[in-house]
């Protein structure tokens, strides 16, 4: 521990604390999440939490000292919620990874916050259930920044994002305390509504050690199809026709022909060659082939032509293309994921906006959304040795945020505020309600001590 | 105008708002709601707000000579939130009743608070959607109301709460200042909540004055069943194998023997000469039928026998004998209608509890449950010239309350606390919860205005 790199207020503040670091090679892998918001500095020092006594603890000192704390899951995030610098401790909670009970009876989960998302799922499916929010990243997100941000995924039109799915938290807040949050039941209204005040608060509030979580049955039936357009609009506006045709699928991933593109160069796959947009669609339940049927009815003047997978595997290849989109891209340079939100209706009138974007500024631009509830991510490309979230790409992305609140939409719909979008706050949400929130931080955090300068 | 009736603290602090009144007869129609709690006294006065406009000025004037405000929506409330006694003032919203748009494309509609949710469904019907949250009192409670307690209904364990159907408000804060929380948008994780911290809040933080509401699509197909059963025992076991078979039932009421023995009296049908407990099931979607000859699969074991309606007359019936059990029960005396909540699986135990409870306290009480998500309704039914709150009443509410926590529930699922629960709230929540409760009231309402003794 090189404890000399601790500024002269906090020298011996957190030494006492077990598994405390102040390695750099340490500090480095804490240091930002998958935003490509790199801060200018390393942060003081690591906690590897491994209990919620550690995280007590932790916080405790930190209170005391007034020293700020950057909780921090397994790192995945897009918006630097996690990101740190100098004179902020991070408090690693990715280790707090075991999935503590599942009630296959009552469908539901306990689970430490470092599990990841794809482990709750995999736990779950032995007993017949699944977790319902899946980010695209669910084989490396954890279950506490889902919580965090509140994420969603692909299946929140019909299923819901996190807030549906938690029951009840236990959560450590700013002064070491423990609260525990919300009931064992599907139904609750004893006071407020704190389980949804945390959630999506990106740790500015306190920090979840514990969940508990509504598993849902895994549906009897499936019944997917991938189908292709001339052109992204075409797509949008078939997404659109689906909520019109009142189907209600499971899956409705829209990605465009650069997106195809990239996945086609990265997995080798050929799905460019079929169109310049493309819709993944997924239906569930008891009437999953019938409702398919009805998607595909109302989508049917918009194609160019639709693919019914033949078998499992085929299935599953086209959703992985899906899950394959932001990897490939990656492949292509430093990526910046945005995260915009428009009315369903308007989705044909954001994917045109966004183009006309990508042209005017030169910033490259590849869109994937969940089109089935108006969740776009225009993900920005830019060149190795490029600045992702300065210059063109930060105007980029500031004349999105504008088109999308334009349209009667929101800055971001699943990924959070985080570091990066804060310049766009008080555009969207106006002074009376930055003022509330700030006072419900004081409320619950009256040093400030939280991820400071994140969410609100 | 009675003047003199104001105490001498605030002789004219509302003489000048328009739409205010002292008469008695006015101040006994708003003095408490159909939990069977009436105050000792009247309340000072009642504004009849028409308008965003009359709220802003009635908070204004409430918060300049910090005079406690009960805001008030249909009075349909089961846990006295919307009751009034001298010393406080009622801000009636009822008037504000206006659809003020429905969307068909985006399936979404903004209404004042006063709309009473048939009167929404009525309105989303005509353009084949639907108002998921549908309290039994559908008929005669409005949205606002519905916000107010984040209210329930027999549709919540396929399609959520109140809170899982609200994507905005417009609230006036207790100082007269009008907030705007939420987005246009299905998904939207800008800043904390407050959509969440406003639903269920009873009215202490904020007055609804216009809410954006999701609407969703009429199932394509419906599916209805019958079953009773020889005792209540039963009927319960029957809707846990329900749950564990997978099926997820759009409606699973539980109605038992006396409680169909009320309806069979009140309404001239002869339920309880097929069983002594009925589940009422419904399956809707593209899968309909096929998951009801699943739901029929998993109950055949406990059944006693199984009625299919013929027609849609015969199913409108089935459902509106649910929805006649409480007015059923108040023609026979004064009710109390409890909302306990326990984990699925513990339904039979709850329902079992009940029943001793009643044994032991010499209390009549009658039981209905939403079934699939655990929510009982155990109504206690007294003579009209007994109390309903104080005495063996409380007592037994008391002993249901205490039985639904060891099991890991909840004292209520969708009523709220209002008066009438306050006892048991700490016993639930336990102290450092409250704290914080109280600490956000701080923030939103520091001269503690709003429905002052409510919720928290």
């Amino acid at each position: 521990m090189a404890k000399d790199q601790l500024t002269p207020s906090r020298p011996d503040a957190f030494a006492a604390l077990p598994r405390f670091s102040q390695d750099p090679a340490e500090l480095e892998l804490v240091r930002t999440d998958r935003s490509g918001f790199v801060p200018p500095t390393l942060p003081d020092g690591v906690v590897q939490a491994e209990s919620v006594q550690d995280v007590v603890e932790t916080l405790r000192v930190a209170n005391r000292h007034r020293l700020p704390v950057v909780p921090r899951g397994a790192g995945t995030g897009l918006a630097a919620g996690a990101s740190a610098r100098a004179g902020e401790i991070v408090l690693d909670v990715h280790q707090m990874n075991r999935v503590l009970h599942i009630d296959p009876v009552e469908q539901t989960a306990v689970v430490e916050p470092g599990v990841l998302n794809a482990e709750l799922n995999a736990a779950a499916a032995e007993h017949g259930l699944f977790y319902a929010p899946d980010p695209a990243s669910t084989a490396i997100c954890s279950i506490g920044g889902n919580i965090a941000t509140n994420a969603g995924g692909m299946r929140c039109a019909k299923y819901g994002v996190t807030r549906e799915s938690v029951l009840g938290l236990k959560v450590v807040l700013a002064d070491g305390q423990v609260l525990v949050t919300g009931a064992g039941t599907i139904k609750a209204v004893t006071g407020y509504d704190l389980n949804a005040l945390f959630i999506g608060s990106e740790g500015t509030l306190g920090v979840v050690v514990e969940a508990t979580l509504r598993l849902r049955p895994v549906p009897v039936a499936t019944a997917t199809a991938a189908a292709y357009f001339d052109d992204v609009e075409s797509a949008a506006a078939a997404a659109a026709a689906v909520v019109a045709a009142r189907a209600t699928p499971s899956v409705l991933e829209l990605v465009d022909g650069p997106t195809l593109g990239a996945i086609d160069a990265a997995t080798g796959t050929r799905h460019r060659s079929r169109g310049e947009a493309f819709l993944l669609i997924q239906t569930d339940g008891f009437g999953a082939a019938i409702e398919r049927d009805v998607v595909l009815g109302a989508i049917e003047p918009f194609t160019r032509a639709v693919q019914l997978p033949a078998d499992e595997a085929a299935t599953a290849a086209l959703l992985q293309a899906r899950r394959d989109a932001i990897p490939s891209l990656e492949r292509l340079g430093r990526t910046s994921i945005g995260d915009v939100g428009v009315p369903r209706k308007r989705l044909a009138e954001m994917v045109a906006g966004i183009q006309r974007i990508s042209q005017e500024t030169g910033v490259r631009i590849f869109t994937i959304a969940h089109a089935a509830d108006g969740n776009l991510h225009p993900i920005i490309v830019a060149d190795p040795d490029e600045p992702i979230t300065t210059g063109a790409p930060k105007e980029a992305l500031g004349r999105m945020f504008e088109l999308a609140r334009t349209l009667g939409g929101t800055l971001t719909g699943e990924h959070g505020i985080g570091l990066l979008k804060q310049d766009w706050v008080e555009a969207e949400l106006g002074g009376l309600s930055r003022e509330l929130q700030h006072r419900i931080k004081q409320a619950l955090d009256p040093l400030g001590i939280l991820n400071p300068g994140k969410a609100i």
